[in-house]
């Protein structure tokens, strides 16, 4: 047993505080990873303060994990001590349910073991998540980082990264499209860089004039004030895909009518009230309206190697971890450009 | 000019009457119908009592029109005089948008121009539809029947058919799946008709006990109670499509909750308020809402060509002209198994 330094909730109203907890030693295929950096989700937040009503206390939250591989089991193959390595949102699964067979682990028929929160198959309780200085996962489970990129700047890459990587990659984004971005935060950020990676005329959407330079460095093409009316009117009918990373309530069926026939608008953000969906725009135009998640595992190393390719990383703002609370309150006052990374050197501190 | 006896509304208000309209003379792409048949589609009401704010009146409603062909213009090569035709929906589109040019006339860029309340671009004014005794249409918008079909049963798949039939093609259902549809009405009808047909386990949901043992002569495998909570939990996450054929106000996250993951509701039926869509559902299994329209002119002739080789039409209810006041109180009922079809023969009597 490995006693971990990390960072807990205690309660949902209770700040983020030191904790100790003991992580397995590794088992057969199991690989023990020395955590450097830890993206900050908003998921984090949701957990922590318990606002999905699931949440079993103490909570470590840290999804966005890169580390050091310290020790491995004897039957792992993928890595050996000395490794980069990361983790994303998930730390195992049924593995043998359709989904899983087919590389969707995160949309598991068991649901898939998330890094955090979820159930400890092996050591019982909860599962605890990268605000800690050592994780120990199943290789099957564990990512490979490419050479060449900034490792904080790869952590976000887990969860931001996936989260919008795979739904552009999913409905088949290329050049030639015209895509959206609704949102510029962690994962418009991201989103952005991609469709621009991909090739497509990329077009951000936002509610705040001050983002359009920001925007057009991270590889917009053009940016829409989505409140401004004539703009979107001007819009209209014109977009294969758009990606909807907004968490706030908000009017889909403004981002519905800019589709041509058979566009899709995929959200990534999940609003708590329900959106309100005209079902004209949708039957007119043969729209679609449609969610996704993180991304497979397999899905995840192939972001990882695309970044990696085309040097693609978040763009970040590192904190110590003694930080944390107040870097939640920034976050969810999008007081961010776009994803604070947890320097976990400052846990040994 | 071929003085043609009809019947239409003169205002939102005011029951149908007869009327009498001037069709134009074939021109070189024209073929000229006598008609035979005519099905009675809930649009015609919305059309005639101005629901859609925009009917141009008198109206002449009827989308679903079988007949006879009578002349041909001199450039026509599909029709002689004496073959049976029908026409749908459309009457033209603008041929040259990319929408037009994959044969999915039915989302021109520029709006197709629909077989009543659209605009004429040969006489001028709008469209008169299927409630006469004849009508004038470009060939390339007039459909082929085959031979063995009954003709008054065959007219509700100019709309009804051709509206069930393309979602569950574009969708790819078949053998091996499991499909839902959503309301046991015209559309539904058809739906479970083209559903079994394509060889999925299919499963009919309505809030009426009653019309389980219809649901199941029509070829529904299964039928659940909507309103029942346990039933339709029995089903969750199970479903690779379901058809929406629902117009009033309804729960759809209940059947997106029963979708596999990928798996897909699709509309097509218009309720007037915006549906409240959970963002969670959609996400949690990446599953998706969409919309249909009818469907394009070759596609149209593709399910007419499907029901002749497997012998499906509609079960209807044959009406004189002279009650379709009557019958449209009935349809605003439900109070049809499963669609009206008016003898035009009753238009000369």
């Amino acid at each position: 047993m490995k006693r971990t330094h990390a960072y807990s909730a205690a309660s949902a109203t209770a700040p983020l505080a030191h904790f100790t907890l003991d992580r397995r030693d590794p088992l057969p295929n199991d690989v023990q990873i020395e955590i450097l950096y830890c993206g900050v989700c908003h998921s984090d937040i949701h957990q922590a303060r318990n606002e999905w009503q699931n949440t079993i206390y103490p909570c470590v939250p840290g999804h966005e994990i890169v580390g050091r591989v310290t020790a491995v089991g004897s039957h792992v193959t993928k890595f050996k001590v000395g490794d980069t390595a990361a983790v994303g949102c998930m730390v195992d699964s049924c593995r043998i349910c359709p989904s899983c067979a087919a590389g969707n682990e995160q949309l598991c028929d068991q649901f898939p073991i998330f890094t955090y929160n979820g159930p400890d198959k092996h050591s019982g309780g909860v599962t605890y998540g990268g605000y800690s200085d050592a994780i120990v996962v199943d290789e099957a489970f564990v990512l490979r980082v490419p050479e060449n990129l900034d490792l904080a700047a790869t952590a976000p890459l887990l969860c931001a990264g996936i989260t919008t990587y795979s739904p552009l990659r999913q409905w088949g984004v290329k050049a030639g499209q015209k895509v959206g971005i609704v949102g510029l935060g962690g994962l418009g950020h991201m989103g952005l860089k991609f469709a621009h990676a991909f090739g497509a005329h990329t077009v951000l959407f936002t509610t705040s004039p001050g983002k359009a330079e920001d925007a057009k460095r991270l590889g917009a093409d053009e940016v829409v004030l989505s409140k401004n009316a004539d703009e979107m009117n001007a819009h209209a009918s014109s977009f294969d895909f758009i990606l909807d990373a907004v968490s706030a309530d908000h009017d889909i069926n403004a981002y519905l009518n800019l589709l041509k026939a058979d566009g899709a608008v995929v959200l990534v953000g999940a609003p708590e009230k329900p959106l309100a969906v005209a079902a004209f725009p949708l039957l007119m135009k043969r729209r679609r309206l449609a969610g996704s998640l993180i991304g497979g595992i397999a899905e995840t190393q192939e972001m990882l190697d695309f970044c990696g390719e085309h040097n693609i990383t978040s763009d970040i703002e590192m904190i110590p971890i003694q930080k944390i609370n107040e870097a939640y309150d920034r976050v969810l006052k999008s007081d961010v450009k776009y994803r604070f990374v947890i320097d976990m050197a400052s846990l040994k501190g």
